[in-house]
Order: structure tokens, then C-alpha cells, then sequence
């Protein structure tokens, strides 16, 4: 069996690939060296690379002296994926994710010797867990690795929208400060008491451990924190709402930081959003589907809402082109979780899960299963 | 003697003033009521309105029932300023500086019964406060009315340095996202362990009311805070620095937030940049003059510093135009004081500074003399 080593390369889709690979040394365009394929006197485990094209697996290098890659991807060429799994990796009993590749029955049923499933993403949204519940196969997700640059990205979002940094430093650039004299502060004047910080109510959607690190970090500015999550949470003494549409009443600005489940999808609707109000503000850098996109477009062009500071949309790279003329939208694309220093500890959780396992030991940081 | 009674304009200069009058209930634009004349028998004091002719009174209204104003630009006419002044404000007690207008010792000059000056500003820099004290005059500033508000700021514009939310929301409506299917963070790849701000050395240049508070909204962050000051600072645990080059050469980000004097003119120069290092980050929310902008310039464009997050500058409204080009630079129109709660408790102290006075009662937020 040949083991399939990834090469760094610049493609313009590789948009984490090219960041990934500033942070390594030695470079990862690694040698197709014989000594690493794989074979059934191979004594190292295998491990099943699942991927979608534009993804590649930037740490290969920590992985190659432990374990045998194998990426059916690459292997595959011409032929089925689904058939170069099963004929070449029937007997795998890990699979790393690498980006957001779905990981559904379909693969899963060429793996039927699958234990546990590795993931390089902050979200769990690509994967079928409550298939991969019922086949008893484990989830090791990232853990917190991501959660403090989410939160920052978060925090920095939301001063954003309120005191328009983007837009303003957009008004310097077009050299308009001394041509206009003013900054109009955008296109909804009478809503200038939504621009400070202090005394503002924050309903954060999820209070995991990217939710409760945005509520330590809006403390200090005198943010008064409220929640919703599946439960409400031992030893928070934030007030907790049972569902988003009382905390959207409550709220000047709703955070959303939880995962996309079949009950998060669209969880912010037309309803919530009426129930945030024309003053209101939202944040979002969960995932894109959490909102109904379509009707928060609408409520932002219309005026219906107070502001957006966007890190996830329903179909990127494709970000509604009815919100790039307006001053009160912060639009990011999907880079919450891209400093090294986060990326380089989610390569450490997820090669410490793989070593657990083939161990025998637990693993670091499974998914609950509530 | 006649009262000149401000309106609001829309000149196109009066940024302030725009945004101030969607504040204001009753409008802005009194009659010109006789009942307003002052004349010697007019029991209300007189206070004289020190401004330049792009600033107006916002809240004349608030000051009206309980004191006399004169406006000697607005009196002058054709007239030298000072000749009117000298006539017509002679026994003034108070002057209310509106605005940035530099009072010195020409006007103070004008007003030999002058006992105090309250100024609408945040900063007192426009002010002659060695004169003041050589003449026993009091300076009552705003206290801490804009603290929160600049602090806000300067936190926004450093996550915004450091994880590039204004460069990447620029490459978001450019279109650039599908196009290039990346996003290239800016020119310096090599400095990616920048963007972190968990870990920081972050180095406070006046640990005042906005430095100490930007100090404690770093703090959950997981940023190291030092800083330094005239002097140590009683009851602050952070590490304290005697001068600026050993914070500097100690940080990896530079917050400038102290008070423009003589001593802190250009207080950030070439020395201190290149203590601060390729990688080091600044953000200026005090005075532009505080840095040598030219030097700035100049490093930045050269790569020799690592980013910059500016809200003041040296000539303002001029920005240097070889920074619109760099995503690593964040420029914002001198408005980290522009929310309409922290202008409501700036006026509010202004009041409160007046009636005080006339009243004998000591001023809320005198300057100390140190």
C-alpha cells in the first residue's frame, strides 16, 4: 500500500494551507520517501485522511514518524473514492479531518473497523455524530484550542459594529476626513445611543467555551451578560433564557458562539430578529447557517435592525453583495480561528488525540454525547 | 450688552456639531430673545464662550437659565476678537473653552477678572496651564467622562491591528473572497505570531483614566500589562517603567494614552520604535503629536514595525496618504470620544463645573498642578 504525503502548495483555494506553512519548520513539502509507505508488515497504525480538494493536511511531518497516512483523495484519481477506501483502508482504525469535509454514513460504511474520529476543525458540523454514536465510534473535536481567538474575534467584531472602526477607516482612506469635514457615521443617524459599550445588554447564544471567554472579555466595558444554551449552566450566575426569543427581547446585541446542530440551524429567524429590534446588533462567528442570511439581509437593508458583525455565512466564499455598501455590517471572511499560535495548538490537541488513542488511553478532548 | 446665541449649523466642518444636535432636545436653534440680553443688570453671571469658528455650543440651552453667554468670535464681526473681548468681557469670571481653541496668554490677557476655565475637550492641550497657574486661574476638565469611551477604542482598534477585521472586511467587499479564495493577511506573512492576544506585552503610556481602563479590558484577554508614567502609581501591580524606551524595548505593543505636553511631544521616536521592534504594534488614542509621525511613516512603510491602530494624528484632517495602502494599519477620524452617552456626560460635567463655581462650591474635575 502507498502512503500519500501532502505537498504545501499555493493554490489560491488553500487559503489555510498558505498560513499553515508560515509556522512550519522543517517546510512541509516533505520527500515521497519509501521508508514511509504503508504496508502489512507496517508496524505503525493507519490513519485515514478525510479531506474535501481545497483542504491539505499542513502537519504531516508530526504525524509520519508515529503513524501511516493514507489519503484516499489523492489516491483515488480517476477512480471511486468510496472503493479506494474500502479496498485500501478497511482496516483503519482512525480518521483525521482535515477542514470541513462531511463525514457521513456513506464513508463511514467503508470503515467498518473505525474507532475514532479526529477532527482539525473548531466545529463538529461536518461530521454525523449521531451515526457515529450509534456505530459506538468516538469524536475527538479541538477542545478549547480556538476558543480565545474566537472570542477575540468576537469582541473585535462587536467594538467594530458599535463605533464603526471599519467604516471609518474606510471614510480616511477614500481621503474623504478633509474633503467632508465629518464622519457621517453611517446611514442611521438616529441611532447614535447604541455606539458605547457600557450598560449594554448581551445575550450570548451558547455559553461554551468560546461563549463564557467573550463574557470574561465584555465584563470590563460593562456589559451585562445574559444567556441561552441547551441548559442552563451550574455556577454561572449570568441570567440563562430557555430559548433565543426571550433573550433576543432582553438584548442589545446577540452573540452567536454555538455550535450548528439540526436545532441551531436558522436558529436566529425573522422572529428573533424582530425581537432584537431596529437598535439591535448581532454577531455571528458560529457558522453561517445559524441564521436565516436571506432575512437578515433584508432587516440590515432595510433598516430594521441596528448592525452585523459577520465571521460565518450560509455560502462562502459567497457573502451577500447587498450588504457591502452599508457602514453598520462588519463583514469578515471566516477567519476567527486563523492566528498560528491557535492553529499550531489545534495540531497539538489533535496529534495528542491520535497518540491517546493508539495508546490505549483516553482521549483528550472527545465529544460529550448530551 | 447683547448675548449671541449659537446655532447649529450643518457646515460641513461641524463634525461635532451634527452629531451633537441628533442629541438634543429642544433643538438647537433659539430665538434670539431679548430676555437673554446681558446687561449690568442682569443677575446672572456671564461666561465667556472660547472657541474656533469650526466648533460650536451644543447645549447652550442647559446654560441659558442660569448664566449669561458671550461669544466674542460671533460678536466680533469684521472686529479684532480680543478688542471685543476686552470690552465687552472684562469682569468675566469663567471661561468655556468649546472645542480644541488654543487659549493662551493673549486672551487670557483680555480677562483680568478671570477665575476659571472649564473646557469642553477632553484634552487640555490646547490650553496655557503653566500660564493659568502662574495666574491663580482653575482648569476644570471633563474627569472621566470619555475614559470608557476611549478605552473602547483604543481595545478595537488593537484587535482590529492585530487580527486585520478592517483589511479583511475591505477584502470581503472588494469581492476578493470568492475571487481569490484567500486571504492574504496582509504584507507581512512572516509575522503571523502577531495576531494572538493572549500572551502580549502590552505597554500602557499614561496609566490614567483611559489608560487604566483599557488596562483592565486587556486583562481577560490574557495581555501583560506594564506602563509608565510621570510617577509609580499607588495600589497598580502592573510593572512600572521610568521611561518610555524601556517599556518599549519590554512590550510588544505600545497604547498611548496620556495627556500632549511638552514633555510628551514626539515622545514616540525613531529610538522608540526601533526599541519596539518589526513585529511591535501601536496604537495612539492620546494626541497625533505624541509620535513622530514622520517616523512612523516611514517605519511602517518600510516594514521596520509591525502595525499601527491611529485615531489622532499630527495634522488633522490630513493623514498621511503611504499609509492608505497598508492593511496592517487601522485609521479612524478622531473619534474615539464620539458616542452620544460619553458627549451627554461631557456636558453634563461642564454644567455641573459651572454651577459649582458660581455657586462657591468646589469645581467637580479641577487639573492638579503636579
Amino acid at each position: 500500500m502507498e502512503i500519500y504525503i501532502f505537498r504545501v502548495s499555493s493554490s489560491k483555494k488553500n487559503k489555510r494551507l498558505i498560513i499553515f506553512s508560515n509556522n512550519q519548520r522543517p517546510p512541509l513539502i516533505l520527500p515521497m520517501a519509501s521508508s514511509h509507505t504503508h504496508s502489512p508488515q507496517d508496524p505503525k497504525p493507519l490513519i485515514v485522511i478525510h479531506r474535501i480538494p481545497s483542504f491539505s493536511l499542513t502537519f504531516a511531518h508530526r504525524l509520519i514518524p508515529s503513524f501511516s497516512l493514507f489519503d484516499p483523495l489523492a489516491a483515488a484519481g480517476d477512480a471511486d473514492p468510496a472503493a479506494v477506501l474500502r479496498s485500501h483502508a478497511a482496516e483503519a482504525r482512525a480518521v483525521l479531518c482535515v477542514g470541513p469535509s462531511p463525514l457521513g454514513k456513506e464513508t463511514l460504511d467503508c470503515l467498518p473497523s473505525l474507532e475514532v474520529v479526529v477532527t482539525q476543525c473548531a466545529g463538529t458540523d461536518h461530521i454525523d455524530l449521531s451515526e457515529c454514536r450509534r456505530r459506538g465510534i468516538a469524536v475527538a473535536n479541538l477542545g478549547d484550542a480556538f476558543s480565545d481567538d474566537v472570542a477575540d474575534c468576537a469582541v473585535g467584531l462587536l467594538i467594530d459594529v458599535l463605533r464603526k472602526i471599519s467604516a471609518s477607516d474606510r471614510f480616511v482612506r477614500a481621503g474623504s476626513w478633509p474633503e467632508r469635514g465629518e464622519f457621517s457615521l453611517g446611514v442611521r443617524v438616529d441611532s447614535y445611543a447604541d455606539l458605547q459599550l457600557e450598560g449594554k445588554q448581551v445575550g450570548i447564544v451558547g455559553l461554551g467555551s468560546i461563549g463564557s471567554r467573550i463574557a470574561d472579555r465584555l465584563i470590563p466595558f460593562g456589559c451585562m451578560i445574559s444567556y441561552t444554551s441547551r441548559h442552563k449552566k451550574p455556577n454561572v450566575s449570568y441570567p440563562y433564557y430557555r430559548n433565543i426569543h426571550d433573550l433576543a427581547i432582553k438584548s442589545d446585541i446577540l452573540i452567536l458562539s454555538c455550535s450548528l446542530t439540526d436545532q441551531t440551524h436558522h436558529i436566529v429567524n425573522k422572529q428573533v430578529l424582530a425581537e432584537l429590534g431596529k437598535d439591535g446588533v448581532i454577531i455571528n462567528v458560529g457558522r453561517g447557517a445559524l441564521i436565516n442570511e436571506r432575512e437578515l439581509v433584508k432587516f440590515l437593508v432595510e433598516g430594521e435592525i441596528g448592525g452585523a458583525g459577520l465571521d460565518v455565512f450560509e455560502d462562502e466564499p459567497n457573502v451577500p453583495k447587498e450588504l457591502f455598501g452599508l457602514d453598520n455590517v462588519v463583514l469578515s471572511p471566516h477567519q476567527a480561528v486563523l492566528t498560528p499560535e491557535s492553529i499550531k495548538a489545534a495540531q497539538d490537541v489533535v496529534v495528542a488525540n491520535l497518540e491517546a488513542f493508539f495508546s490505549n488511553k483516553p482521549l483528550l478532548t472527545p465529544i460529550g454525547w448530551d
